[in-house]
């Protein structure tokens, strides 16, 4: 495991992914179809109740595992063989009991799906909570004014909340389409060799498994991997709306705009070289994740078109990707959780901000309120020379007094208003929030 | 546009994103506002009523279009740049009353949300029409014999209908997806500068805009582009499937399997320089779209953490390639349905391939069915001794015969018997088209 | 053809990569084929003669080629029967002259060679031109100081100049990288049928058609691409390049920063919506364009494990890509031309910047100057304290001066000189320079 | 680490980045800096001796290390704390002699340039062992007659000694590649904050380290990343072209044709669910492998646009995905050196596949023949209506011997020679062998 691996990926996907929990969810595979066979009564009841007792506490020799699976490319021959070989020295009628009907791809298979709700239920409690978070950053900011930006210009006058409440949008619509994508996903594989099942694989055997492991009974899946495949896409779009929350904070919390900040910490974002530093390393990692999150959900795509009854070498591409794709989404959720849960949010540099900009952000609100008597294409021709002159000696405000003589003080003073903004932008805010059941 | 263009995409999207046909949509969008404005009141009624009319017959000259595009990064400047000076002609007051409170992202934005509604309306009727392909091809095989494959070998028996049933069950499961994907993202682009709207944007305006465009109402979503991409990442996954169906028939109509056969037609397939070829080139087509979108999608995917209020290039990124994964998903979904329609299934030559196999492709059945006597360990190594003993001169059957002379004349043959083969499938594809609504 | 294509896009690689263009270049390998094979009198010279007068003025119907490429899935098949029926007219032996012991790949890939070679000849000169550009900048701003930008973090001082130099590296490097690329790719496609050449294809035949297309004799390359992907990956590599300036030059150009500004134009990146807005518009569209390119090479690497003497899929998955991907580099390469041609590099708002960071810009030179007295960890202790104190009113250098009495004033004034700077600036500069044999 | 992970792998890369390693080698370069900096008198010598002498002695604690690398996001402020602790507990003085100058990109992007040389010397060996092996098969196969096959189908004869020849044309080109680009990148990292160096990273000093660790100095080039995206794009075109050998072995090794087999071993490739199963589990992984590698190749140079002095995100996103490239590309070695090593060559059963084409395969050399008399066209023809009705009973020579009863009985059986066959491969296998300097 690199050194660097920590950085990006989170605790609980590497617990959850590692060598020993695979085997031992492998093993809780074997475990429960054992269990449906005796209770179809296809094998002999006492037997197999003693086989369900033994495998879990079987011991796994990782080295010889290893070995075995780079020999058979497949980690269930050698699993299989290191169980037998313990079995047989107490009940060789138990080796007989074991993977009866099913293929390799079965184990692996469900083994994962197994894995991926448990995942799913570790993620659906962060987004919850980061949910929390950026609800609460809404709530505390729906009049909090900012410069809007785009293509890297300052724009337009927006909020604080506005953005956060955007933030929370996409946050909510990935909640709401992973759970489907799970949702859909959450079904045994056993199909045996070629997937049409087999004697010791009838359907009663594969719904009774399927209720063992609390999933849902399926015709076979081995090279139908589209359920799995939209999941990791979603995973993908999740790390891209982290990515999009990152990028957002990096370039707000740049030294020339400082209007964010990531939560101080002692240390945080020191620099080895600059003593005057202070790194967005949170966002800085979540960028990351979000830069290398695409592609290894493409390799997931790229692989769906897997050859007749079992590829060779597709679906074995799967086996590092997918977790790989859950580690850096769960390393950016804990991240977003820690940056956003202690976000800075400087609404005083915002201000000043506002005022740096001697005017030129209230241009098209100024253009639309003059449009109004002058007709917009006067208005915008006006405002447009008004802009190019706009200087801090000459902020806009005196430049439209001079260009434009019949405006009243007040009129002029009117153009200048920041309430329109924050009633649009509360408005914004509400229907953002209205759509996923909160209340500003 | 390239020569070979026309091979992997579709007439139905060149024509749907011709130029004249986004600069009639991107005016429609024009025109909805417009018409909602003054619905509200917000403009003079009788204005706005000539300039309804007279929008959809703006003449647009392409050249200057593309020339002004490349100027300002936009297509929408160009475009009133060139309606404005057509309509100060007849109606100075006019001019003023378009894209009032609007930018250019919004009429960008809601267009393609049209078009692509249109793409998925045709996108729907081509899917039925290939499921129901799928479903006759199910229903007229359920029966046949076919070697399954695993890693490129003989593997075991199934039947064609299980392999028809699955590439149907893929199809299903992608119009169910892609149908919610399309509603969530029939939502009009209508946010201003900044996206939280406007005096010309108001609440009431912008919910009228939706209606004329037939599309919901929703807060601007100019850096939230989560909806748009998880339409694109279905389009990926479907690809991907369709991918699934050329690879196994490229597979099987290879010269030495043959057991399926590209529907024949005059001139298909052949070779300028080998009179004999008859190249599989709808699944080419297929299989190298196929090979494409994942990229395509992933840098829909790669473009979601966009900056600010408005991104300086990943938005602009998506323009062409968006585009581009429709029209390679609709050539995929003609040529699906010109490849299955006419799809030869050589049950003759299935059966003579299982003859081939020496018996080997009973193999693990057989080892099931000895597993009830022998056990599971002593079978396995019994049948996989005889496998490697198998020849053209020595079948699977006659060397059981002689490893297990216990086994009667009657009982052998009952190992090789294919009925419970037939039955393992018909189940299995019962289970598949109940899922979906189909009935065998 | 899209709206967008041309703002991404060069009209060199649309006239090059045109069907027109395209069945020119086809008919000139046909036509280097018969040649060759007269020449070696392998065919009757006369008709040959003829033939290859006729060859180049035959009539190409695009409707039916495309009609007929989409039945065979190659151009050639149809471009020989269109091109046979206009021969066999005139004189009937003729027709059994044309693409002789050839397969389909062997024109469509020697013909993209020679496409790629006029490409890469006017990619050549631009990438001179754009040194050129380039040079200019470094020579003109070799001690321009300026900040230096880490993490989005104001860092350290640097200049202008050693910018503009790295950016220039790059092209360098890329000139070198891409002209080996090419020199390695410039190989005709003659193998025939499986590659090994047949009567017609001798060895003789394959030199004669090389050196009558300019190009190197080389044995077939069908499913090895590898020297085809190696140029399509340094496309890439040059597309990353000029998005790397391009970020820098967004990021320079932005409302707070202004360091930068893309040349000023009539209309360039105005905004339909905000009468102020001067978008960064040249730097966007190269931006977009290496967000793709990545996307697109990677089709072409994950296209070479093309199966056998031809893949039915890989190969012809290139036959758009490849394409994009030249017209996307060259849209930026002119791009590129245009923006850093006219770049205004405003020095005096760099000096304001810099002002502007009260000292914090100097932290780390100060504190490596404070090393050699009190050693480097009280230095960075001190500056780091220091620099945490720092405000509009309390600039560095009044904190120093209060937290370490011992400086003499001149002492402390030495400590905020920015000649050395300028020195290590002008070092960096006449380093990378001398690489690529300019000077200062 | 994953379960599957040494599937894929190679302990070689495993242990070269092991979290030890790589802090071995971070020391390595710090140690080369004090070095460095007293052979220049920047920091007295003695100091610096005893602690060149400890630095490589110090004793890291992991969990403290990836605790401050996430508090940081650099290894190297961790790593720093650590040493120092240990120094100021020895000799306070020597504290202050690390890192001067430098900051953390420079250590990082030096030790993992140590690090690719060490991997790079590696893969050169394995390169030159996998070609041995390959001339190998060449010069014992050069006559070894086979079918060629494009898209799928039998097309003409060819021979095995070709195909291998084209593997290894392949392997020598990467070597030649991967050799420049290794040779380019080969260079120290040493730029200080910005880039620029400064009193303790003065060019004499830079150039000693380099000295000191057995690169090249340079500029630095920390946002500059062509050179490692160069050399990531070469190993991604490596894994490529093993995923060709890796295809083409899996579609020879099919139970339908047999002609290849991976080498026999005790359990290779069997299966838990068919006991006659012998997947080709090396090809498997290869390909698996090549799979995945264009997409993290794609991640590189995706991450060319690394903004200003240094990237929030964007370097980073390297980190773990270059040694990720690293590792697959060292597993499909030792997999293709493994699968190669012992690759059985069936020329017997290749001779029986050309057989059951019923001659089939000779149709277009049949053809070629034919047109020397009838012309292009007629023979053309002639042969296609013949190869209509070839089967079983009736082979093409048959049906052509009715079809031109002109043909004497000794010319119909030259046309099936096969001499002229071997001729032309061993023509061809010699041009690709004397590009790379061998002979047959």
């Amino acid at each position: 495991m690199s050194l660097y691996y920590h950085l990006f990926n989170s605790p609980f996907t590497t617990d959850l992914f590692s060598e020993e929990n695979m085997i031992v969810t492998m093993l809780k595979v074997e475990t429960a179809l054992v269990r449906a066979q005796a209770e179809e009564g296809i094998i002999p009841r006492e037997s197999a109740d003693k086989l369900i007792e033994l495998l879990p506490h079987m011991k796994v020799d990782s080295d010889d595992l290893r070995q075995q699976l780079s020999v058979t490319g497949t980690p269930i021959v050698g699993l299989l063989n290191q169980i037998k070989s313990q079995l047989r020295q107490r009940d060789p009628e138990m080796v007989n009991l074991i993977h009866l009907g099913a293929t390799s791809q079965d184990i692996v298979d469900t083994a994962t799906v197994i894995l991926i709700a448990d995942y799913c239920d570790w993620l659906s409690s962060k987004l919850e909570e980061l949910k929390d978070i950026l609800v609460g950053l809404v709530r505390r900011n729906p009049r909090s004014l900012m410069v809007g930006r785009t293509l890297g210009q300052q724009a337009s006058l927006t909020t604080f909340g506005v953005r956060a409440a955007h933030w929370l949008g996409s946050i909510c619509r990935s909640t709401i389409r992973l759970e489907e994508s799970r949702t859909r996903l959450n079904k045994i594989q056993m199909g045996g060799a070629v997937g049409i099942g087999n004697s010791f694989l009838s359907s009663n055997v594969r719904h009774r498994v399927a209720e063992n492991l609390g999933l849902e009974n399926a015709p076979a899946w081995h090279t139908q991997r589209d359920n799995l495949v939209a999941l990791a896409t979603e995973l993908g779009i999740l790390s891209g709306s982290l990515g999009k929350i990152a990028i957002d904070i990096i370039g707000l919390s740049q030294s020339e705009v400082m209007e964010l900040a990531e939560p101080p910490g002692l240390g945080r974002g020191v620099s080895s070289a600059m003593p005057h530093k202070r790194n967005p390393v949170l966002s800085m990692v979540i960028r990351a994740n979000s830069q290398r999150t695409p592609f290894l959900v493409a390799t997931m795509i790229a692989g769906l078109p897997q050859e007749q009854e079992r590829s060779a070498g597709l679906w074995q591409a799967e086996w590092e990707v997918f977790p790989q794709i859950m580690g850096l989404v769960a390393g950016s959720m804990e991240k977003s959780i820690e940056l956003l849960g202690g976000l800075e949010v400087r609404t005083d540099i915002m201000l000043k901000n506002i005022d740096r900009s001697n005017g030129l952000v209230f241009a098209d609100r100024v253009m639309m309120a003059l449009s109004r008597t002058l007709g917009k294409e006067k208005a915008f021709s006006l405002v447009s020379q008004a802009s190019d002159r706009v200087s801090n000696q000459e902020p806009l405000m005196l430049i439209l007094e001079e260009l434009i003589p019949e405006l009243s003080g007040e009129e002029l003073k009117n153009l200048f208003e920041v309430d329109p903004v924050q009633r649009d932008a509360e408005n914004t805010i509400r229907e953002i929030l209205s759509q996923y059941g909160y209340t500003l």
